[in-house]
Order: structure tokens, then C-alpha cells, then sequence
């Protein structure tokens, strides 16, 4: 209760945005959407919302869109946009991972800024193209690994940055799931039919779909570059084209070592990410289930739990939080921060301006190294184990 | 991950909405705004942002108002909205306790809505005047009691109903919180002085402004109602003016009893809202800093944990969430669920249609129970404990 | 692992015991049995265990007691062992209430020392008058209020010894369970027969039961003494004769408040013996059924999570306890503390020496303190809630 | 509070109990004795407590054993007591890794049965001619791999026997600990020195001390055989001698995958065992330092947490236990029902009477297993995680 004014407003006009995908059906649209209005930054004013023309005039009508600005294909909405003066300004791509490189470019090169799901691609040499892209694009790229948005992230990679847990020795990151325990494609569901259809997907399944988030959020906290790593990969459902699970160990740069677990079948687990690091001073775990809750300890001492807004919480943390402690913030308030991360980056861009150095959010570079990393587990995994360099 | 669509979309034309209070260095004012835009059923448009002109102004700009829709006062508000073709449909009312009754009244008597924070008013005339009005006037009146709108609460309400707890016995009530522990008002900060002054807070203090959420949240669930109540009310912080400490016995109709604590200076604890209830089969307990759990236990089975959106979950729990379970929300979702509901009122109202019978918010009968909660409260507290009626 | 040697030897000869009840189907002679061996300070070598002969015969061999030293009551025990050269030491009672005050009588005036369960006598007159006996005897009297012996309730106790928590405000106390949610004294169950039934409990039902634990263990950590208590007492469960659910309102003498809650209707509460305690400068939080945790949190600092015999558990804790950090210790260990203190006490009282003023075990005086609290309870139940000095 | 008698005396005459290490400053040694005194199946009546003569005979003295049963070594103690009409009938060997197989040998050989702290031995030739030497002695051999008594354990392995889980495909197991963050070996800390030292502990530091503890309890609970493993086996403390964390892959035999960390450098772990097992119809969680829960998720059903002996915890775990639920039983417990099932065992075979086929407990089997278990992590170390058969 000691927040005594909301962060929550600020006064440049609001960023014109478009969608590609995301439409009726789609469950990672809508949450782009409400992490989009949250913070009041943009205004969806234009959509390819669909393959199929007549469900995305459908979807274009549901969110209120001008259905002169709901077009068949975001190449089209590419051409059109650009062309107009009040055009969109940015884009989000919710699409199935083998559109992103098509859609992605289609936009960069006419200079509107990207905002665009994980992974970044379904293979290592789109996303090196894309990244070639982007680097030589007139407009900003962000990947939406949400994860990294959630206050008490901020607030443990800034307890690694200060030093406070030494030397890390130890960055061990799993997510369990079980909702793929079944082969619960086979009856037609949409989420994952395409999670596990190679090509659309890529050719990780588990592995892409939440290892990386994983391993991006392992990194983005302890900093730490990986090495190599040695997989056993693994499908356990019959019938399934792509993995459902994945056994990593990790090597990094700087004689840091880890395990990462991906599981779609391990029954009773949600959401189950979780990331715990260990240095020679301190060591730190976080749960994605439990996002308010940072524990802290420091050798031969007490556990702390650090709670978000609450004492203890620093600088990195306040900056992307919205309400007092005790009240918690969830998965959408943190998807919302990378959008107002963007936001914030979008609006210095339209002027020139240089952007506040706080202002953090995951990139192209992340993007290829997650799609590096599930090439290399799907490597090993092929030579059975053996370590790969990434 | 088994919802396949969002439901934070629909088609009807935004409601236009207006607010009182909320201005620069308002907490929950910027709560309102971020639950109104959530799932996208609203545009902010008018304000009566400060009693402050220049702050009214600036607070409009801050949230792109236009200048001409930003008022000194809620009453030339409300004359000049309810004269445009264009005014606002329905209002926000965010300012100290004993501004409501005036606030509210002025607008129902105009046919427009009404959203107003809690407790209802800052002493029980006024709560029976305002209810009065509400009753008579054209225009719907919402109370945001926001815990009601948390996905475990509308499920454990859910199993009550359905008997699935059998006859309740207890309801075990608990809001405790350590900001006021030290004589914070005295340093000047905004929350802590207009909650410690009688005069903008009416006579209850931690009742009032914690208790009155925990009573309404119990209630809510179990579906009692109060008989009567006998109370222990203390201000342990020299030179306070309202309590900062209650203990609360509680005798429903029925014959079921309870207990009620809420305090502002238990050391350790941010919002420990916490609600338990216990009956011949089974019994349940919620705590609002984990609000994605609930647990449940029939009399001889193991403890059941519920998880938001997650397997025993139902449909009225259901009806008020956005993503699947595993992914946690949090208060502005909860919060978002009441402006949700409000609008689906609205919305209904706009045409005389009828409202879904799902549809559920707080009402400004609630409001009067409240108010006459604390008042009881306060009325026993003088008396010593002695048994009062409510 | 940071314990280097065990502290559950020591030199002296054990100690002679005799048991009063814990004949076959009971629980809590077994309790004490195991209590008493695990840190290997007693021999049990007489009994009369049993009011039926043939049971207090049967139950003896089970234990493998010389046969002539199995008595047909304590009378004639205390009597006989008296006599003997190698008669008993000391004698553990743990027969239903009503008879802890002859046997305990018998005992002390021979000079046998007396390990008493709780509560100490059926009513407060048998209370006051042991009281009596216990001051003049030639012998120790010792209550177990086996909860005491927990190692983290000891870190709590000198945490508010060493004024951590500065001035106590609060103390909250609560102790349900769910085992006499049904009228299971109607099926015969043993335990739950004589806890049902006045002429063996006494007055106080789940008060006398468990309410007195928790008001022990409330005032052992605290320190505080109670003033006077305010009571809503009742009866759920249809045709029981003694209380299974008390609300009470506590003021102790310097100003600070509690309210104790106890109920064995309580669905899905084993054991939930909980305290929590505030004061102007650190509040803890300790539950029973996950002992080997402190919470302490100062305010405005994280929480901080202390374990038994980790980092910041002091010496208190450390001189109860018996393996490292981590690995749990239980109930029995808890229960074993009480038989050790005592024993320390008893090998003292052997030559006369001295007792380290470390050992500590609750006494006459607490047996009367808490018959004196469940009598203000009923007494306050009676009298409508009204407050009753005890 | 629905147990009703006790289980914890029986009435054959104890077991004549000797010990083999133990001695002052030990640590395992009191928590053996601790665990023999608990359930009253033993007599300690005999030492060779350490290899020191002058420590030896002070640590018997503490003990209050009769000083021509102290010995001054284990071969002069199987001799002497082997001759002896009242000589041991079992001895409990709790030296350091490097002692267990020539004193097993001693003991075997005459028909004493021996209890003995695991790892088995500290080389793998030296395992495999112990289980020679066991299988065909005239003694039991029992390894006292201490966490398989948990009650819930018991019933985490009676539900996968039943089928609850379906076919497994999961078995995930770690043990982090921290003490060993810090080069604490160098201080001379007796704990740390020979765990750290190959001559003492063998080829495993972290692996031999708490890896196979996990891979112990895995295996037991589960029932599936190891098949293969791949290892990163890391000594993170500069100057150590022997592993301090590892990370390794496993692939079982029948399919089921598995990974098992270990550490002895995890900042602010304890004793952080856990066992999480999912199958094809439901997953299991359980964790050492809260041992009295269990976790049991059906797909697709909410999560149960199943308590020890209460409801939901079936006839295995209730074997297994003393006190009803809400009061926790730990370590010691656990420990104690090793040596209970071991007295079980070696009481029938004083007749010759076949044993309660319930009655479990680690054998030399078990300990092969270990032993092979962490020489195949080392070999798998030193070819950089090369898949090893064990």
C-alpha cells in the first residue's frame, strides 16, 4: 500500500497497431490484445486475423476493426497499411511459428515495427534471415517471451547484475505440462494440432514450444552464455510427430552448468515453470505459478522471500509493476509489460529519441538463440546425447 | 491450456464512461481505468479527475481526455454529460468514502450508471439514502467489492450453493495488513491520512476499509446472512483516529457462526485476505495473495487443490476468467471482472433486455450491509462487546 | 549437517518410571512411551495401566514389565513402589482428566515426581487444590504441553524474549481439527467417548481439549499474561455434551489482544495448531503441522523463513533439537523434549544440584492457568459472551 | 485422531544390539541409536564406537554400556561377542564408507546381522564380494537407506504397484544441499573431511553421499530398473577431491525416463530430496523436508494432497506409522522404521519363522546397486557423458 501514484498512464498518442492472426479460435491473440490494452499504449485499428477470409472478417467484426482494414493476408495488409498515412505503426504476429519469418519481414522491410510470438521461426536459417532482416530494418523487432515481463524476473536478474549471488555456478530451469499427456491432437484440438505438426511448428515440439521459454528466462536472469549441451529427447505418445519431452544438461560459458526439463506429459503440472540459480554467495528460485515470490538466500543465512512491490523488491521490479504488494500480479500484467516495454522503445523511435536504458525486452538476437537452442537439443537428441556446441 | 478462445472480446459499442476522483496520485483510480480497459467494454471519455482544478486538468491530459469532457466538480459533470447526445453512459466514482453518497446520487438521478468504489458511504444515513435512490433511479449501481470478481471465489460460492458443503457451520474471515503499523499518516502520505480521518472515511478504519471486504467476501460465499456480531475494536497506534485493530464474533441467521479480524498493523502481512468455511460435508479456504488455488476437502477425503481454470473448476468459475490454468491471473483481472459484469448490465440495459442471470456484482444492497457491518461493529466496540444486531 | 555430535546421551542413570494408564487402545501412553525413550533418560519398569485388571495385566506383558509390578490402580502403585528401594522415580499420568488429580495427589505427597498430560484437572477447584499439593510436595510436577517442546516455538519464545518483535500487540491463536464433525463419541470410538463426556473431561470440550494447548503455547511464546476473554461457545454437533467449537476474544494484561479459535468440526484441519504474534517491530508465524519453519518478518524487510537448527534458529532451539537442518523433526521429538527437560530436572532434584536455568518444561502453575481459561470460557459462553477476568 | 492403539510395542525380548563406529563426535551414529531406542526392539549392549581406543571407551561409558563390551576394534568385537552366550545378536555399522565391507564380512560370517548406513561400500568390487558374502551368510543384511521408511513413501510406492499411475514415463529425483558450498573440508570439520576424501567415501563425493539416496529412493518407489546413464559430473570448490554436484540423464529399462540431480553447493537447499513420478494416468510429488504430504494428481482430476494416516493413505503407510495425522512424524521416524522392519525380520528368524511379507527394508542389492549406480556416474564423467550400462 505504499504506491501512492499509478505508472499506469502516460501521454504520447497511442501506437496504431496490427494483428496477423489471432483470430476466432486462436487463444494467444486475445492475450496479446488484453496485454496490449492494459497499459493504454495502442489502438488495433487493422488485422489479418485468419487464413480463412470469411472467419477473419468475422474476427475483424468481433473487435470492433474497420472491415476496410481487415485484409486476407498480411501481405496484403503489409502493402496496404504501409501505403496509408495513418498506417499501422506496428504489428503483432500470433501466427503458427512458420509464418513469422514471412510475416515478419513483410513488415520490417516497410518499416513497421514488429512485435511477434516465440520462437522466432520454425528453423535455424529463417531465423538467421530474419535476424539479417531486422538488423537492417527501419523499425524495431520485439519478441514476446512474456516471461521475462513479470516484476519479480526484473527483480532476480537484477540481484545477479548487482553481484549478490557471486560467481553463478548453477542455472537449472524446468517447465512441466501435462495437457499433451493424451494424444489429445488426434482429436482435432486446434492448439495442438499445430503445436505438433512439424511444419508448422519446427522440429521441436516440447522442446520449442516451452524449452525455450525456459532457457530464455534462464538466461535472461543469471546472463550467463551457453556452451553446449547433451539432450535426450524424447517422444512418449505414440503417434505424436514431435517431442514431448526433453532432458537437457548445460555447459556455459564460464564454467556454469545446468539442467533443463521440457515435459508436455507430466501429469498433475500446469505451468510449471520454474527457474532456480546458485551462486557461490546466494541463491535464488522462482515459480512461474507463484509469480509474486522471489526466494533469496544468502549462504548461512535465513530464506527471504521477496515479494513483488513488496520489501526488498528494488528499482527493476518497481518500474513494471502496477499495484502495491499483496495484491498479485499475474501472467497477463506481466505480457502487458512487454508490450509497454515496446511501447516506450515505439514511441522514442517515432522522434529519434534515445530510449531509457531500463527499458528491457527480448529481441531478435534472443530469438535466434532459442531457435539455436532447440536445433541443438533436436541434434543431440539425434546423436544420442552427445554434447553439441551452440 | 484447454480454452480455445478468448472470451474478452464482444461486439457491442464501447460504453461511454466518465470518472470522479482518480486523479494524479490516486491509487485506485488507475486500478479502475486498467480494469475498464481489460477486456475492452469501455471508453473513458469525461472526468472529474481532482477536486483540485489544475490537477483535474493535468490528470485529464495525462490520460488523453479532451479538455472540454474534464470538470471541477462531479456535479457540473454530471449536468453537462447528461445533456450531450454523446455523455457518458455510465460513471466512475474513485474518490475518499464520504464524497459517494453525493457523487452517486447526482448521477443516478440522471439516468446514468454508477461504479463506485467501497464502502458505500461514509456513515449508515447516507448508505440508507443512497439505496433510496438507487432504487428508484433509471440507472444501474455497481459496487466494486472487486474480491468477488477473483474465478476461486465464484467456485467456492459455486460449491456452497450446490450444496456441496453441506449446512455451514463457520465462516472463518481474516484481512490483515502491517502498512499502518507505524503512525504513517503523520508523515503526510495521501493513502494513510485520508483513511485515518473520520471525516473522509466515516467512523470505521481498518473496519471500514479491510473489514467491510472480508464480511462482504464471506458473505458472499456462504450466502449468510448476518445476525449479530460482538466486538473488540482498538486503535493501537498513538494519535490515530479510527481503529487499526478489530476482532469480530459473528452469529449468522441460521445458526451458523464466525469470526472476523482485520488489522492494519500485523506486522508481516501485506493483504492476507483469507476466507474459510467449514460445513457438515466439507469445507473450503481462499486466500487473496494465491488467488488461483482453492482448496477443498470433503470430511474424509484428502484435501482437494482447485486451481483456476484447472480440473474441478466450474463453469461459474469459468464464465470470469481469461486463460487457461497454469498461467496465473491477479487482482486487475479480478478487478476487470466487475467492470465486465457491470457492462454486460449496461449493455442488456441499453435495449431493456433482459441480463444473463449469470451476471453477478456487487450491489448497493451490499453497500447498505456493509456500512451497517461497521457500523455494528463500531457500535459494539463502545458498548464493550456487547451483542448488537445488524 | 553442521552438527558435529548428538546431545541425546548423557551419563547419569536412568530414571525409574511408572506409567498411570496407557493400557492397549489407548494413543497418548504410547505417545509417552516413545517420548520418553527417544532420548533414552528413562526405564519404565511399573505401571497400572489400565483400570480393568485383566487389560492392565495383558498391556504390561505387551511391554514387557515385571508382572509384579503391574498394579490394579495407582493407589496401590504408589503405595508399593513407595515402599520399595528401587521403587519408581517419577510417574507419567496419562489417564482421561478426571482422574489426574487423585493420581497426581498420590504420587507427589510419596515424592514421586509427577509427568502429568494435559489439561491438568477436570475443574478448576481439583486445579487449585493440586496446585496445593504439587507447592509443598517433595517432588516436581511437570505438564506435558507437549507442543512447548518444538524447537522453533523455543526460537520464537527468545525472539520475544530478546525484544525482536518489540511490543506485542497481537496474539492469535487457533487450533481447528475435523475429527468430531460427526457424532463419532456415538459409534464408541475410545477417544472420542471420554473427550465427549463431562464427568471425564471436565467442563470444556474442545476447549478443555485443544483450546488450552493453543492458549499455552500462546502465552509461552508471548510471554503475556491474560487479563480477561470474551467467549462465543457452542455445540454443532447434535446431542454432544461438551463444546467442539469456541470464538474468544482476548485481552492481556499491558494491552495487547488476541483471539483464540478452536473447533473439531472444522472440515479438512487435522491439527492446525497455528500462532502468530505481532508486535510494534517484527511479527512470527509458526504452524504445527510444518514445525521445522519460522516465519519472521520485520517490519519493512522480507520475510524471512528460519528452519530448525539453520542459519538464525539460536541456541534455544538448539539445545531441543537433535539432527540438522533439513531433515525433519516431528510431534514425538517435541514430546520427547518435555521427558528430557523433565529429566534434566529430576537428575538434578536426585542430589540437589542446581537446574540449568535453560531447562524449561511447563508446570503446576500453567496446568492452572489453563483450567482457569477453559472455566472463563464456559463461564463467558454461559453469560452471553460477556468478559470474564481470569 | 483416528488411531486408536498403538503400534509401537510387541513383546518378544529385545535385540542384543552391537555398534561399529559412532562414536563422540559422530553424527549418524546417535541418529542409529536414536532410531533403535524409538520402537523398543533393541538393546545396545556392545562398541567398538571408535577406532580411537581412549574415544572409544569414553563414547561407551556416555552410552552407559558395560565397559568389557567396548572394544577397540570391530574384528576384536565380532570375535569376542560371537562367543558370548549373550553375545549381539546384530550390529550396526555407521563408519565412514571405507570400514563397512570388512566389517559387514566379520559380522555376516558368525550370523550376526548386520544394519549398516549406506553407500553400501565405497568401491564396486568391494559391493559385489559383500553381496557374496551376504547371500551366503546365516544373517540378514539390512542397509539403512533411511528415507524409504517415510509412510508416505510407502504409499507412493503402493500406488504405483497398484496401477494408480499407470505406466510410468517419468521419474525425476534431486537432492540439493549447500553445506558443502564453501571449501569447509579445509576447516576440518569432521563431516566434511571424509566425505570429501576418496579414501574414506570412494569414488563419489555429492554421488556417493546424497545421489544415491535419491536414485535409492526413485528406484523404490517406482520398482524400475536403472538401464543407462549419462553424467556431468562437476567439483565446483577449488581444491576438493571429489564431485560436488552432478547431473545425470537416466533411461530405464521398459522405456520410463528419468533425471537425477545432485548437489552439495545449491545455496540455501538443506535437505532438499524430492521424488516427483508421473505415469500415464496420474503423477506423485513428494519432498523430504515436508515428508508428511504427498501429492497425487489424476489427468485431468484436481490435485490431492494425501497425509499422512489420514484419509486417502493406505494400509503401506499406516504400517509405517505411530501418531495420528496432523502431527508430524520426520527423520527419525522414518529412521526407526528401518530398524523396526529389520527387528521384524530378525525376530522371525531367531525360529525360523517366515516373515510378514510386508515387511521391507533395503537390502545388499539395494546397495550393489548404489554402488554400481555411482561408478557408473563417474565413468560417464570421465567419457563426457557418454551413455554407461549399470
Amino acid at each position: 500500500m505504499t504506491i501512492e501514484a499509478s505508472k499506469s498512464e502516460q501521454r504520447a498518442p497511442k501506437i496504431r497497431l496490427g494483428m496477423v492472426g489471432g483470430g476466432q479460435g486462436a487463444f494467444i491473440g486475445a492475450v496479446h490484445r488484453m496485454a496490449a490494452r492494459l497499459d493504454d499504449h495502442y489502438d488495433l485499428v487493422a488485422g489479418a486475423l485468419s487464413s480463412t477470409p470469411e472467419k477473419a472478417l468475422a474476427s475483424a467484426r468481433d473487435l470492433g476493426l474497420d472491415p476496410s482494414r481487415s485484409y486476407g493476408s498480411f501481405a496484403e495488409m503489409a502493402e496496404k497499411e504501409a501505403a496509408r498515412p495513418d498506417g499501422i505503426e506496428a504489428v503483432s504476429i500470433v501466427t503458427p511459428n512458420h509464418v513469422h519469418f514471412a510475416a515478419a519481414k513483410a513488415f520490417l522491410e516497410r518499416g513497421i515495427h514488429v512485435i511477434c510470438d516465440k520462437p522466432l521461426t520454425s528453423n535455424l536459417e529463417d531465423a538467421r534471415a530474419l535476424k539479417a532482416v531486422a538488423d537492417r530494418a527501419d523499425a524495431l523487432f520485439i519478441l514476446t517471451h512474456n516471461y521475462t515481463g513479470y516484476p519479480m524476473v526484473r527483480h532476480a536478474r537484477e540481484l545477479v547484475r548487482a553481484g549478490e549471488l557471486g560467481e553463478i555456478r548453477l542455472v537449472q530451469m524446468e517447465y512441466p505440462q501435462d495437457w499433451l499427456a493424451e494424444p489429445v491432437e488426434q482429436t482435432g484440438a486446434k492448439q495442438a494440432v499445430w503445436r505438433t505438426d512439424p511444419a508448422q511448428s519446427g522440429a521441436g515440439g516440447s522442446t520449442g514450444d516451452i524449452g525455450t521459454h525456459a532457457y530464455n528466462l534462464g538466461s535472461f536472469i543469471s546472463g550467463l552464455e551457453l556452451d553446449e549441451l547433451a539432450a535426450d529427447v524424447h517422444t512418449f505418445v505414440e503417434g505424436r510427430r514431435l517431442d514431448d519431452n526433453a532432458h537437457v544438461m548445460l555447459r556455459f560459458k564460464g564454467g556454469a552448468k545446468g539442467l533443463l526439463w521440457c515435459s508436455q506429459v507430466a501429469t498433475g503440472n500446469e505451468n510449471g515453470l520454474k527457474v532456480r540459480i546458485y551462486g557461490t554467495k546466494a541463491g535464488i528460485e522462482w515459480t512461474q505459478a507463484d509469480p509474486n515470490y522471489l526466494w533469496f538466500t544468502l549462504l548461512g543465512e535465513p530464506k527471504q522471500l521477496i515479494t513483488r512491490a513488496g520489501a526488498g523488491a528494488g528499482a527493476a521490479a518497481a518500474r513494471v509493476t502496477r499495484i502495491p504488494s499483496g495484491h498479485p500480479e499475474g501472467y497477463l500484467e506481466a505480457f502487458a509489460t512487454i508490450y509497454s516495454e515496446a511501447a516506450a522503445a515505439i514511441i522514442a523511435a517515432r522522434s529519434g529519441a534515445s530510449v531509457d536504458p531500463a527499458v528491457t525486452y527480448p529481441t531478435v538476437d534472443d530469438g535466434v538463440k532459442g531457435v539455436a537452442f532447440v536445433s541443438a537439443i533436436i541434434e543431440s537428441g539425434k546423436a544420442n546425447g552427445a554434447w553439441v556446441k551452440v
